[in-house]
């Protein structure tokens, strides 16, 4: 239980799971979402006290505010909050990429205190409905310093970590770009290039041969285009270095394949095999 | 219950998991296998009644001959198969590419009846240990016909997918071979190019860094890899047409990002998420 007054603003999938997850757990909440129909359904749910489309009426007398839109839509709220808040106050983001968060957040005014923070968990549908308060338990959650951040944003940051089951992880914003930009960006791109290139095949038979293999792969091609466009373009230089050598890889195994060089296909295959193993226990063993 | 004694050739995770379906349900199931301990704990689970290494003895009394091998293993197979069995027996398999085996199935000495058959399922993990008798049920199970292809054949494989729960779609081995280029074995190579591609990264923090996105679209990486370099072989110019299709689509969105051309990006990022909902849609539909 934390006893201060919670305003988080945009009530998505992350916002609205960050919610429903802080249900009973908080002082108040006050949920800030410009659809009018996502403001009902969070006050019909119990999860927000009070529930405006105005971030000046939600941070009014919010003791933390928690930043859950996309990048740029936080980089915004960041250059406002000054003139809403002369007097400061917590600062938490849940943004997918951090050095421009954490650069905007370094250039509050002393009276904040403010922390980046990421979740790394997600589900291929967006917005309120797809809210889920357990989203976040057992998963990672990012957070980075910056020149605001304080020894009180940090106790209250790890408090709501706690209440929701996550567990923390410190580092440096520009790692946490670089490391997302592999693990999390570039499947983004290349599960939506699949979903775009392959759903161009014309044949009713196509679907229906499409199993769970071609479900997983495509799964991201569902996220929200808003999201995604933040991410990659403040995250730019990080995610181009990652498509770039990712088409040096698949070119290798074009070049494998089509000069029907088996001992190295298979080899090419069969490290892939390993690395899978590797990473499955090394996630096991995280676990 | 069909009253014929089968015999599955292969009792990885697709031949293992249609021994396990059929228990109780066929006169008799034999299982052939090459690994000693797969033999011990088929026969321990009770799924099948006998179980040689040699296909020889394996088919001396089979009615039915289902191939679950890898494609070339299928291949082979059926050229020794008029040796071991010179009056015939019906012959299936599950085979992951048909145009091939279609062909050497239509070589077949006319007292053999065969069709080609392909479940549209799966998991990452290989072999007898990720055998379940559930994974037919309620997947597509395409069926191709060839010159050996009688109405006998049809009727019992029609009989032994539904045994299991599958749900049969009969279409051309080349239509086969095109569509699962797009749906399966492209998903496949991407999944492997990313998983080799990401762990190159030296970072400790980057398993903990990684989420289901990551965990989804590298899955395929941990398929048999010989499964896999049979299926690239024996479809080589359909993987191929679809690989560099790929590339096209990938450039593409490389280029719109590294031109930070937002409205564009937007556009095809908007898309994208467009035909995931819309596939989502017609598979909902299908079911």
């Amino acid at each position: 239980m934390i006893n201060h007054r919670v305003c988080i603003a945009g009530l998505g999938l992350m916002g609205g799971s960050m919610a429903q997850a802080l249900k009973g757990k908080a002082g108040r909440v006050t949920g800030v979402d410009r659809h009018a129909a996502t403001r009902q359904q969070a006050l019909a749910d119990g999860v927000v006290d009070f529930a405006p489309e105005s971030l000046a009426v939600g941070v009014s007398d919010a003791d933390i505010v928690i930043l859950a839109m996309p990048v740029r839509a936080i980089l915004d709220a960041l250059h406002e909050l000054p003139v809403l808040i002369p007097d400061g106050c917590f600062v938490l983001d849940l943004g997918s990429t951090k050095a421009a968060i954490n650069e905007a957040m370094s250039e509050l005014p002393p009276g904040f205190a403010a922390l980046g923070g990421h979740p790394m968990c997600g589900k291929e549908t967006a917005g309120y409905r797809a809210a889920d308060p357990t989203l976040f338990q057992g998963q990672t959650f990012i957070l980075t310093r910056n020149e605001r951040t304080t020894p009180e944003i940090e106790r209250l940051a790890l408090a709501i970590i706690d209440l929701i089951g996550a567990k923390p992880l410190f580092m440096e914003a520009q790692q946490h770009d670089r490391l997302t930009a592999a693990v999390s960006h570039l499947p983004y791109v290349l599960s939506a290039a699949l979903m775009r290139f392959v759903s161009q095949q014309k044949d009713d038979y196509l679907w229906q041969t499409s199993a769970s293999g071609f479900r997983d792969v495509s799964r991201l091609a569902g996220s929200d285009p808003q999201m995604l466009l933040d991410i990659l373009l403040t995250n730019k230089t990080a995610v181009l270095e990652q498509l770039k050598g990712y088409q040096v890889e698949l070119q290798e195994v074009i070049r494998l394949l089509a000069g029907a060089d088996e001992k190295t296909l298979a080899a090419w295959l069969s490290e892939a095999q390993r690395r899978h193993i590797a990473y499955r226990k090394a996630k096991t063993d995280l676990e």
